[in-house]
């Protein structure tokens, strides 16, 4: 027996399509639609209308602040369009400024009386991030808008120590922003990694989900614990506190990275694993 | 007998002021100074001024046209004003850009009696560029105003087997921009790499000095061998023809970088060496 599928007037199946987007924040106001149109949903969706002559709303796994980078955010649409995968990359990104490019894309059927349609949000299992930082005593215009900066020296151990205590399934409420719409608080943190290279250093959180600001208030007050101006297990206190107050402000977004979303196998997203996402942005 | 040493006015004495000088050349009409005043070296001499309170005139070491960016741009200027080499860092960059940054600073004295001051342009040894280009079938905003792109597949021995014809000293004017004002068109050519990690490509280029264009014509010239368009051996044709219609046209600046200039150690200049210039764009 063939499953409903949706049509249009037209008599053509719709699809569900899922696109792998890469970004530079730094020009943008945050990844979900602005008035302004100044935002990267904004641009991605005047370009999906200009190529498939269609108004198309997406639906991004995780929104992204100003400022913040996607090195593959994955995002949904519906649409009848049958085009190659290749015709897609090329025929969006030519609509695209330099700042946004799709670099995938997969059709996957949609049954709209099923609950196991792929759904970019609903469907992901994790989501990973990784913030740069440039720890040096001057600033670098090679990082602007690109790397978080701190020019007091930052002892990694110290750091490590001090992220071990938000592994696990937690109330994250202390370092939620005060606007943050997500439903619960409660978050499971699967790994957080601390590296240097030379004068950078990298963060990499994994975890179901995030709140708002969570990962720049995870990495500002890692920075606390890596200056010596707090201790390790004070970390452990901040998250048991559930209180916003008591964490470090919100680090900037400049070296902020939506790096990759995990999806179950069974949809076959053509996506890059979690090591590409780091190599991308560098080449010794 | 002391040398002879120039006096402002006030009776205190003049010294010449080295800096290391670092910038993303994307935002701005390459370094010289334009009527619009939008040149890295307009931004730094306001900021010169605004540090210094005097009128300041600096030299570089290389001018860089739009789009190409400074790893270790050396610039001089003179100046009769005392202060710590970490005061004229951080003074001069709190009156800077992010696109913009003093890395250094090296007070040298300044006799005018003799032909043996420090020089910027006069007194550098060789110069080093580094060209990073993206080669993939699919466009990186990660990359857009910092690689080149060619989705091309390119073959590096290729390219390398072409750069051995470029080696030595030989009058380069195939590769010369018209409007190049260089005295001589001969240069010493030292060494040529061109290394691959993952989709990047590295080539690095160290010479006597460079005319206009150069880097980007020669790079623009190893990808039509890189790609097969053109056999290794056609670089040395290219060369021997001293024709500026033969070679490749001049490739896009994003990627060019100018890492390094290389002066006499008597100097004692503080630089970074060079493969601190290529790790500094890399954290893996």
């Amino acid at each position: 027996m063939l499953a409903p599928v949706l049509f249009f007037g037209n008599g053509v199946a719709v699809k569900r399509l899922v696109l792998g987007v890469q970004y530079d924040g730094g020009s943008w106001q945050g990844w979900q639609t602005q008035p302004s149109g100044n935002t990267v949903q904004d641009a991605l969706e005047r370009a999906l209308q200009q190529f498939t002559k269609a108004e198309i709303k997406t639906t991004c796994a995780g929104r992204t602040d100003a400022g913040v980078h996607g090195i593959e955010q994955v995002v949904h649409f519906d649409c009848d369009l049958v085009r190659e995968p290749y015709s897609w990359v090329n025929g969006v990104n030519a609509f695209l400024p330099a700042s946004v490019a799709v670099q995938w894309v997969k059709e996957l059927p949609l049954d709209t009386e099923s609950e196991d349609n792929f759904h970019a949000r609903f469907s992901a299992r994790a989501r990973t991030y990784h913030y740069i930082l440039h720890n040096a005593a001057i600033r670098s215009p090679m990082w602007s808008g690109r790397a978080g900066w701190t020019f007091r020296a930052l002892d990694v151990e110290r750091m490590r120590a001090a992220a071990t205590h938000l592994l696990g399934e937690h109330d994250f409420s202390a370092f939620r922003a005060s606007g943050c719409q997500a439903k619960t608080p409660v978050k499971h943190m699967y790994d957080i990694q601390v590296r240097r290279q030379g004068e950078m250093i990298i963060f990499t959180l994994r975890a179901s989900a995030f709140l708002h600001h969570m990962v720049r208030n995870i990495v500002g007050s890692l920075i606390f614990v890596g200056t010596g101006k707090r201790e390790p297990e004070w970390m452990g206190e901040v998250l048991a506190s559930m209180n916003r107050e008591i964490a470090a402000p919100t680090f900037m977004p400049d070296g902020l990275y939506l790096a990759r979303i995990d999806y179950e196998d069974k949809w076959g997203l053509p996506q890059r694993d979690l090591v590409e996402t780091l190599a991308f942005l560098s080449f010794l």
